[in-house]
């Protein structure tokens, strides 16, 4: 079944008639095979459930009388502010925010829902939580009339089940709102299913990171990933270092994110189930913090003579570990979630090398030249400090590449290289007994003409050599939006739906790979989430609905 | 001198640090140079003028002091509401809407400008005209104290000269506006500085066309393309033909262009001075045309047998060119350029082969088994019946190639192939005394990862092998943007700031190639459009001041 029959049909021929005329685009070389718009018989469910039977049968839904209510037996009730502001979300999503379908007729007539009970099963809800990696977010979803059950142990699984629901939901030729008898049990694939956004090298509005935080929820992603500051510019206002922002921001006023901004945005994606992990990356990508922080980068030399540039910071003086102690302190206050991203990668030892009290240290410690001990010196250092403010750590794969002595509950984000490369860093990551994270396929910010979502949905984080044990040590991937290229005027529609396609490989269970079902369910998705808002670009020829309203 | 030293100043060295520590961009292989951002001579000047001398000396410019007004000498007063609406819109561009900056101080006082007389000196102005391909767009400018002139022949060199009246002035540290002594003797390089919209692969609100005109504005475009259908869908509403819409558009009512649309975005542009030419495209491209009217497809068959499907236009039916002209009488009313274009590209000949109704009439013509002849008999006629409508006509390379009979003043839009091959195009169109238009380098809808706009701007019309007669045949170039990846999500970011790049090539003088010193130009040219409220992309990393209010 299709919910938006119309659509598809129409969309379909005119599909056809582009690829015998191929209209102006003769040159599109790699342009591979393009999938030929059909029906999905899971209608626009995105990311497809782990479990999803749909019964022909279809039932009424009015805006007048469906409500989203705690059943009786819920251990959460309207003191929980996550449950309460997504009821109200998902209503609006479904019903529009002005729409009053229908006279109040009586309720609970034959084929008729009237009622979404949510039903947290759990005695703890985690209602107040912050969600985290253990975060339980499996939930059932039993669409029939005239009461529809959504069960979840926790609140998490609850805000999946609600977008679900949501999707599940279409309009009939005559635009009244259907929804058929469906049975979901459903779970992530995945445990870290993350978006990486840059707002270093350009600076991303608030508003800019709420609305992508929205489309993320949509997707079921559950991490944000804020590689918050970097070389370019330092946007985090920090309170026991304010000099870093006001020094290190491209702009001190207009081009920060204050205290009460991140507090915002961690608030807005908890309400979503999405953590928020904060990367500050040492000892490279760190030039901006120079300017507010003397002396904690390394004075590059030119022979004898400091040339007036800087390079990582600078691992030989005891200075630098006291400012990590307070700075990561503020850090592991600020941000809630129980993992830091520490960076790690690309550290250039040109300036290092330069360096004369650097060189006469390594000497001293009997670094002989090897510059990648004084590094694993460094970020050993770093560890310790993390460490001691009980949080866990992810960094990039250089740090493991390199050696460094890492607590066995460390992420190792791979990043690095080709399909062939990056399989070897996950069975050599895992078989060293490490946590994974896969981001190599998706660096989301490289672009090429066509239909590049495809080659974003074919990556697997199990293609890999490996034994089970291995295979459940990779706890998910990343999507990475890197920022040299992206700001606010190109950021959303450049992300989604591309990213859509990630989250659903995260996702959903690992035989879901038809890219031809995939093309259908996702260009509906994609109408869906311009439909909410999200200025999500098209995957081909057609249209929506509804299409965007802004520019 | 540059208008916003600080901004400049401060990317500069962040640049540098980006490019020292990569920040995983190492495969970034496609990346080629990546010019490091530093200030112009020219400012933020874009498109640069022909010849501009910028002195050193500023003077101040006031919101509450400054007007622009008509020089006492010139042929258009307050009665021609294209310069009258000008003045405002680049008020406000300069001013802001609301700031009013400084009391309201005795006016003239040295180093102040405080009003540009605007003189039209021919004795017709042209107010009440539209723009053709002859129109002059020259200009030249004197900013001096207490009184800037900016004299042009007609309204429409005014418009360009006001653009560089506003991109000359900045603000100062204390965010006082300022211009510097100037003098610009402005004209452009080529008549027919254009770019393609698609609205048929994906439909473009109208509030996005309208956005765009405002954008080819700011960059001193002349001819706004409107490849209004295509296969896809018919979204142009005739008056004469109402079924082509009601059934070939995407949806009836939300997906098209009424008659009050398209009169709206000519006005809108002939107060830009941009010319509006449409794009009917015949005799393939034209799936949705058949949905609305009968038998002007051709049948295809598989045998003796029709399979239902269409293929191009039916060249052998009286009942064709009965339809064509009244179309296009009415295409000529509503359109007022002088100009059409009639496609006539990719003629796919496998529908007519099939056809045994046309397999007869080739014998009967005697075209053999040439259906080349075919396509040149309609496109004959067709020309015939556009040609009494007095319109002067633009086709596809195609038409020129297959040996078509064209009036001398027939342009040939050059579209195919790469540098060697469209240089040939160039050459062979011209030597045959043909108008050429060249697109081939310009085919924005294809992206790539990086700083792509630096290949378009180094493409050039003139580099062909040919006298300086055929040279001037030449007549510019167009800026294409596809619809088969953009629809109003991502539509004005993806172009905008790439078709500046075309822009600068086809206004500027052709020894204007410094990609460094464009580099610098249009990343504040950019910033202008944000401020402007035009989502344009970032070039690279760095900030604007303002950055974009939207998502």
């Amino acid at each position: 079944m299709n919910p938006a029959l119309g659509w598809g049909t129409t969309t379909f021929l005119l599909l056809l008639a582009a690829v015998v005329c191929h209209g102006h685009v003769e040159r599109q070389e790699q342009w591979e095979e393009v999938p030929q718009l059909g029906e999905s018989r899971f209608g626009s469910l995105w990311p497809l459930p782990q479990n999803v039977v749909i019964s022909p049968v279809a039932f009424m839904l009015r805006s007048s009388s469906f409500q989203i209510v705690h059943s009786a037996e819920s251990s959460a009730g309207p003191g929980c502010s996550i449950l309460q502001s997504a009821f109200r979300r998902y209503f609006e999503y479904m019903f529009g925010y002005t729409k009053n379908q229908g006279g109040n007729t009586k309720k609970g007539q034959d084929s008729e829902v009237t009622e979404l009970q949510v039903w947290i099963t759990s005695a703890d809800s985690e209602c107040d939580a912050y969600p985290s990696v253990t975060s339980d977010e499996s939930y059932e979803l039993t669409v029939d009339q005239p009461t529809a059950v959504l069960k979840a142990a926790k609140v998490w699984g609850a805000l999946r089940g609600l977008e679900t629901f949501s999707q599940l939901v279409y309009e009939d030729q005559y635009g009244a709102k259907k929804i058929n008898k469906t049975d979901v049990q459903d779970f992530p694939r995945f445990a870290h299913r993350g978006l990486l956004l840059d707002s270093s090298r350009h600076f991303l509005p608030v508003k800019v990171i709420l609305a992508n935080l929205e489309a993320m929820a949509m997707n079921k992603y559950n991490v944000f990933h804020w590689h918050i500051v970097d070389d370019n510019s330092f946007p985090y206002e920090s309170t026991v270092f304010p000099d870093l922002s006001r020094k290190g921001a491209y702009h001190p006023y207009t081009h920060i994110y204050t205290p009460t901004d991140v507090k915002m945005v961690i608030e807005f994606a908890r309400m979503r189930g999405i953590r928020v992990i904060s990367e500050f990356d040492t000892p490279g990508h760190t030039q901006s913090w120079g300017k507010g922080q003397m002396d904690l980068l390394t004075s590059c030399y030119s022979g004898e003579n400091p040339t007036g540039s800087f390079g990582p910071v600078n691992p030989i003086l005891n200075s630098t570990y006291d400012f990590m102690a307070k700075f990561f302190k503020e850090v592991s206050l600020v941000f809630p979630d129980t993992y830091i991203h520490l960076g790690g990668d690309e550290v250039d030892f040109t300036c290092w090398k330069s360096n004369p009290d650097i060189q006469a240290f390594m000497q001293e410690h009997g670094f002989d030249k090897d510059f990648k001990k004084l590094e694993s010196y460094y970020i050993q250092k770093l560890l310790d400090i993390v460490g001691s403010t009980k949080k866990g750590y992810m960094i990039w794969q250089e740090v493991f590449d390199n050696g460094v002595k890492l607590k066995p509950d460390t992420i190792i984000h791979v990043w690095k290289g080709n399909e062939e490369q990056y399989s070897k860093e996950l069975a050599a990551v895992t078989a060293a007994g490490f946590h994974a994270l896969l981001s190599s396929p998706w660096y989301l910010n490289r672009i090429s003409y066509g239909q590049d979502w495809t080659v974003a949905y074919k990556a697997d984080p199990h293609d890999f050599n490996g034994t089970d044990a291995q295979k459940k040590l990779v706890i998910g991937g990343e999507a990475c939006l890197w920022g040299e290229y992206v700001d606010a005027t190109n950021l959303t529609p450049r992300l989604w739906p591309r990213a859509s396609a990630v989250a659903e490989r995260l996702w959903s269970n690992q035989n879901v790979t038809d890219v031809g079902d995939a093309y259908n369910r996702l260009t509906q998705h994609r109408c869906r989430m311009v439909a909410r808002g999200i200025p999500a670009e098209p995957l081909f020829v057609g249209y929506c609905d509804q299409e965007y309203k802004g520019l």
